[in-house]
This record gives structure tokens, sequence and C-alpha cells, in this order.
């Protein structure tokens, strides 16, 4: 099977029925006590009963469209082999997630040859939906459709910038964020995948992150470039992988931030 | 008249109808292009024509039904004298509402001899409402009604502590901040007058800012102290008026954080 031939209407509605059906696992869980694993020895890494169910359903309604096709999870690992993959972050956001804030969202990606070229975002509480197939990146909120496009920013120093927290910049990476920091107009945090979905929407211009796992990124990887926005690890490479990771409204602001962060 | 010839079913209807009129002001304008004005030469401090036409709406609705009451606006200042003030931050988050992320809110608060005993904290996004009057603090999304409640946390090293950027801390504040990062759980940015009203709902144990507006956390007062939280200036004193503020989800809990604040 090639790429071409890809059926990405069906591609569309298993991203959406996935969407939904992990939903109906976080949902209830949303702003209600929780049972917490603490999933790494050092640090705080909140790992709930919703983002483990959420990728089981979200790994039944692949596995039913698409059953050849390899998956990779946040939280049960890689399965299967093939050209074509499916990338999961049941909950993207963990930490938002257990505190009560609406800005995680559920990310599956749909990648050929370890690019991604289709993906969803889902932020079930608020009801909004950020979804991308070749050629359209789109978001729907109720009977709300509109057409994501970037801001078309092309000015670092007018640029608003998202990160979820300055704390992920250790060491060299800290002069990195500092420089960026210096020269943007506007610096948000907390944001978590939810930032990356609003420079799709033209409300950011510049996300920059270190460290992402590839189940981070792949989902949004589409939803920005299909919406005329520019995305690349620190070194100019393809970042459905992961990694560090700048996010641009524009190809040209994208050139500027990673001139920057390259020069710190 | 006295306090306790207060109408406070007339005080919750009011804040509920001045709430809606700035929602129909704040939403046309949340998520496109606004113009921008620069209020600070140092600094960037976007005020939204949705700040001031709101304030605005609000007001109108305030004097109507109490027109000999004081009001305090974010946008346009002191008016009136009365030991009954209404105070007002039409958008409170106005990074957070030009960058197109849901967690600003539109503040209202009611004060008797200058403490907060009343109090509306609205994110018409989401189509969410924290509200309180004396003796109730609830949470309302459409068909949903629930009684706010805080976490009941009385311990600082399980806390989670939400702050909006750590740019805020500067100097000897710097220090305090570190203190509280290190002690607690978890920490999370970005979330302005959210991250009260997530107290309030139990979401999160302690949020800490310094050098706020009275009309940044009058509104917050009553609806985290009649959800069962406490909250104070780092001097123990009352915050109803602004300052450099602690909100916690417990008596115990504050205790801890000021005492932690005091010795850094």
């Amino acid at each position: 099977m090639s790429a071409s031939e890809i059926d990405f209407s069906l591609v569309e509605d298993t991203l959406r029925a996935a969407g939904e059906a992990a939903a109906r696992l976080t949902l209830p869980l949303f702003r209600t006590p929780l049972a917490i694993d603490n999933k790494l020895h050092a640090g705080f890494d909140p790992v709930t009963e919703a983002d483990k169910g959420a990728e089981t359903a979200i790994r039944a309604v692949i596995a039913e469209a698409f059953p050849d096709h390899a998956i990779i999870g946040e939280e049960w690992g890689a399965t299967g082999e093939s050209r074509f993959s499916w990338i999961i972050d049941p909950v993207d956001g963990t930490r938002a997630f257990i505190s009560g804030a609406p800005v995680w969202g559920t990310l599956i990606g749909f990648a050929v040859d370890g690019v991604a070229v289709a993906g969803l975002m889902s932020q079930p509480f608020i009801g909004e939906e950020f979804l991308a197939v070749p050629g359209r990146s789109t978001y729907r909120r109720g009977d709300q459709h509109i057409a994501n496009r970037t801001s078309g920013e092309t000015d670092l120093t007018a640029a608003r910038v998202f990160t979820t927290t300055p704390n992920l910049f250790k060491g060299e990476h800290w002069n990195k964020w500092q420089a960026i920091e210096t020269i943007t107009r506007l610096q948000r945090f907390g944001m978590d995948c939810y930032g990356y979905a609003l420079l799709a929407a033209g409300q950011a211009d510049l996300v920059i992150e270190p460290y992402l796992n590839t189940y981070d990124i792949a989902a949004l990887v589409p939803i920005i470039r299909e919406a005329g926005g520019a995305i690349a690890c620190w070194d100019g490479s393809e970042p459905s992988g992961g990694g560090n990771v700048i996010a641009a409204a524009t190809p040209e602001l994208l050139e500027q931030a990673l001139d920057v962060v390259n020069r710190a």
C-alpha cells in the first residue's frame, strides 16, 4: 500500500471517532478526585485512569479501521510495524487535567514514513476539535466550523510565544529560552498542546518546547502546517518524531526563531 | 443603610446580569484580531475594546440596581462614595484573552466596608460561572449547579500551587516564590483568575501572586471563603483591597504558606 492509497476520509472519521471514544473516558474523571500514579521516581508525573482507559479506547477504534497500521501510545508503547502509524497521547497536559484546567487535550496523529500528515487535538470539556488531513486544518465547536489559519506574523519582536513552563528549559536550554523571551512581545505559560492549537488558529505566533516525545507533537504537526504554519526541531529536522521543537505562524518567523535559539 | 439591610438576592441577580452584559461585549471579540492599546510605557499590558466596553456595561447594570453604591473599575477608576462598593475587572487575564486562551474571566466583587462578601467570576466562552453570596459559593455551567468546596488539603508538601507567571516575582519576591515552588508538589502557570476559581472548586490547593490590585482579587475572596478556603495578604491582612496575596484550600494550609513566604 502506498501513501496515495490511504483513504483520508476514513482517517478523518477514525480520528474523530477515536477522540469521541476517549472523551467518554476522560470527561467523567475531569474535575473529580483522581487516583494518581507517580510514574517517575524523581519529579511528579501524574498518570490518571483517564489516560490509560482513553488510550485503550483509541487503540480499539484505530485497530478496527486500520488493523495493519502501527500504533505508538504514551501509555501502552509501540505495537505493530508499518509505514503507517498512529501516534497517541490520550491526555496531553496531565498536570492541567489533574488541576482542573481545561487546556489539556487528546492527541492522535497519523504519520506516513514518520511524517505526520493528519491529526486531531480534542478538548472535550470545552467541546473543541482541531483536526487536519492533507489540504485542510479545521476547528469545530458545536455548529461552528472554521478553517484554521495562522496569524501570518513574520516579525519575531512582535510575536506572542507560548511554552508550558519555563522550568522545562534546563542547563544550556535556559539561555535559549531567555533569548526567545527577551526578543518576543508577549509570553504565556501553561498551555500544553492547547498552545499549538491556538497557533494554528492564529492566536499565538510561536511555541517553543524542549524534550518532546513523538506523542506530544505528531498530531499537532499537520494541524499547524495545513493552517499555514511551520514547525521543526531546533536543528531544522522533521519534528513528528519529537525532540526540541519550535512551531511558528510562518516559515519566516520559524527561521528567525531558529536563528535566535541556535545562537544563544 | 447597614450591611444587614442589603438584599443579597438582588446582589446575586445584579452580579449575574452584569456578567451577562459583559459577555455580550467580550465574547464577540474573543479569538478575533483586536485593536490593542499599550497602556504602560514599559512592558506589555494590553487593553482591549472588550475591556472598556464591558466595564461600561457592568457599571450600567450596577447603577440601575444600586444607584448609591461606589464602583471601582480597572478601566474607568473609582466613582461614588459609600460603605458598599462594587469592584470590577471586566477582563481579568487580558494576556489570556488576546492569545485565545479560555482562562480569562470577568470579575465583579461586592464589598461592605472594604471586605468583599459577594462576587462573580464568569468565563463566558466555556460558559462557566463561579458566584458567591454570604453562606454560599456555587459553580454553574448550563444545567449543572455545584456547590464549590475546596480540597481540604492541609499539607503544604502535597499542595498544587498556581500562579500566573513566575515573572511576577521580582527581587526579594523571587526567593519567596522559590521557597513555595520547592516545598509544594506541583506548580502550574498561566491561570490568572481561573486559578482562584479552581481552588474554590477543589482542583488547586494554593494560589500565590504579588502586586494585585483590588479589582484582581475582590470578586474571588468570597468565592474562596464561602467554599471553605482561606485568603490573606502575605502580612496576614485582609486581601480584598489587593496586595501580595495567598489563597489556600484551608486555614491550616494558608498558615503554613504564609510561614514559608515570610521566612524566605
